[in-house]
C-alpha cells in the first residue's frame, strides 16, 4: 500500500496554526511522525491565500526535506506553485494533482518530459464541468488524460488515478462505481495505481471513522494501492495489514505480526 | 446479515460457571442482551460433560424461550442431544450442526421431514477425515449434503454452509479460499446462505479482534451472508452496518445513521 501521509495540510486548524506562527518544530515532528509511521510520501500543503502559498510551501518543504529521507507529495490547486516548487524537490516525488480543469494538463505535464523517471503524478478525474457522473464518462476522461501523460513520457505505472469518491450519504452506489472505475481503468492500464482520500466517502454521516476504515478495507479488495490518509491513524494502518494479510499478501502473517509488536496496530498495550 | 448470536455457549468460562452455579440470571440476561444488540437467532450450546448435557441444554433453552421472542439455535456436538431438544423449541429455529461426521446426517436430517418449513440448518463442510483441504472438494462435499438434506424436504434456502475456515497464520489463502467456495456454492445454489465463525481466521495471531473486523468486511462483499458471533462487539456490529452501506444496501444509510442514534456503532458517546 502507498501511504500519502496527509497531516501537513493548511487545511488542517493546527497546522494553518503552525504556519501563521512559523513553528518549524511543528512541521518538523509531523513529518517525522508520519515517515516512521509509514508514509511513502509526505505530503505538503500550504493552503494559505494565494500571495503568500508560494513561500509558505517552500518553507514547509525545506523543513520537511531537512528532517526526513521520504519523499514529498507536493500539493496545491494552483498548478503555477507546483510548476514553481518541482525543482525546489531534492529528490523526485510525487505531483498532486493534475486534473481536466482549467490548464493544468498544459502546465503540469511539460514538467515530466526532462524529470527523474522517479517522479509520479496524481491524476483526478474531474474538470470543469466536474466529476462525471458515470462509470464510462470517468474512465474516457482517465484515458484522454493519461494518453496526454504519455506524450510526456509519463508512464502509467507512475500514475495515481483519482477516481473522486462520492459521499456515500448522497450516492449509495459511490463504493460500487469506485470499484467499476478500478475494474474498467485497469483493464486499460494494468500498472496503474488508484488512489483515493478516505474521507469523502462518509461526508454527512456520523461515526465517519468507523466508515472510512471499512471503506479502505474493501477498496484494498477490489484494487486501490495507494490512498491519502493519516499514517499514525492506528486503526486504518490496521485495516491496511489485516486486509493484505487476508488477500494473502503476508506470508505467515509476518508484517501483521511484526507491527503490533511494533506497537503500530491493535489494541494499545497498558 | 443473519447474526447467530453465540455468548450463550458453555465453552466460554463465565456461561460454564453460570451452567455450574445453575445462574439463571445470567443466562437469562445474555440472552435478553443479545436479542436487543439484533441477534436473528440466540445460539444455545451446553458444553458440558455427555452424562448432563440434555438436561442442561434443556434448562438452557427452557430460560432463552421464556425471556426472548429470538429463535434459538440448538448447537451440540452430539446429534442425539441435538435429536432430543428438537421438540424442546417452541418456533422453529437453526440447527447446528449437521457435518459429513459419523452418522449426523442419517439422524438430523429426518428432523426436517415433518418439521415446520421454518426450521433451518447449519451444515459444516467437513467429514470423518477432517477439513478437505481444496475448494473443490469441500463443494463436493457440500453438493452430497445439501441433496442429501432434499431428500427430507430441506431446501438450500434454509441452510447455512460453513466452510470451516481456517487460520491465516498457518495457511495464507484462507480467505482467498472461503471467497472460492463462496463462488462455487453459490453457482450451483443460488438461494443458500454462508455462515462461518469469525475467530477463527485470526487463530494463532496477536490482535485478533482487529483481524476478525476485517475479515467480516471482506467476508460479507464476497458473499457471507450468516455468522456465529456476538452482537454486542460494537466494533462487529458497525463493520456489518458500514459494510452494508458500502454495498449500496442501506438507502441514504438509513439503517447506518439509525444505529449509531441507537448507540450500537460508532465510538462511544462521553
Amino acid at each position: 500500500m502507498i501511504i500519502i501521509g496527509e497531516k501537513l495540510n493548511g487545511a488542517i486548524p493546527v497546522v494553518q496554526k503552525a504556519i501563521q506562527e512559523k513553528d518549524e518544530n511543528f512541521i518538523r515532528e509531523r513529518a517525522i511522525a508520519q515517515a516512521e509511521a509509514g508514509a511513502t510520501y509526505i505530503d505538503v500543503c500550504a493552503g494559505t491565500a494565494p500571495e503568500i502559498e508560494l513561500e509558505t510551501l517552500k518553507w514547509m518543504m525545506d523543513i520537511v526535506q531537512e528532517a526526513v529521507e521520504t519523499p514529498l507529495c507536493i500539493d496545491s490547486p494552483d498548478p503555477e506553485i507546483l510548476k514553481a516548487v518541482f525543482s525546489h524537490c531534492n529528490k523526485p516525488g510525487l505531483l498532486n494533482s493534475v486534473s481536466g480543469e482549467g490548464n493544468k494538463q498544459e502546465i503540469l505535464f511539460p514538467l515530466f518530459k526532462d524529470a527523474d523517471p522517479a517522479w509520479e503524478c496524481v491524476i483526478m478525474t474531474c474538470d470543469d464541468s466536474g466529476i462525471p457522473n458515470t462509470v464510462e464518462k470517468k474512465v474516457e476522461l482517465t484515458q484522454q488524460m493519461v494518453e496526454k501523460g504519455k506524450e510526456y513520457g509519463l508512464t502509467p505505472d507512475r500514475i495515481h488515478i483519482d477516481p473522486c469518491v462520492m459521499a456515500l450519504s448522497t450516492d449509495n452506489t459511490s463504493f460500487l462505481h469506485f470499484r467499476d472505475e478500478i475494474a474498467a481503468i485497469r483493464a486499460i492500464y494494468p500498472d496503474i495505481h488508484i488512489t483515493s482520500g478516505l474521507s469523502n466517502i462518509s461526508f454527512g454521516l456520523p461515526a465517519r471513522a468507523l466508515m472510512n476504515q471499512n471503506f479502505m478495507t474493501l477498496s484494498m479488495y477490489v484494487g486501490m494501492d495507494s490512498a491519502v490518509m493519516d499514517p499514525l491513524n492506528r486503526d486504518m494502518m490496521g485495516a491496511i495489514y489485516a486486509t493484505e494479510a487476508l488477500m494473502g499478501k503476508d506470508r505467515l502473517c509476518r508484517k501483521y505480526s511484526k507491527a503490533f509488536r511494533a506497537g503500530k496496530i491493535g489494541p494499545i498495550k497498558k
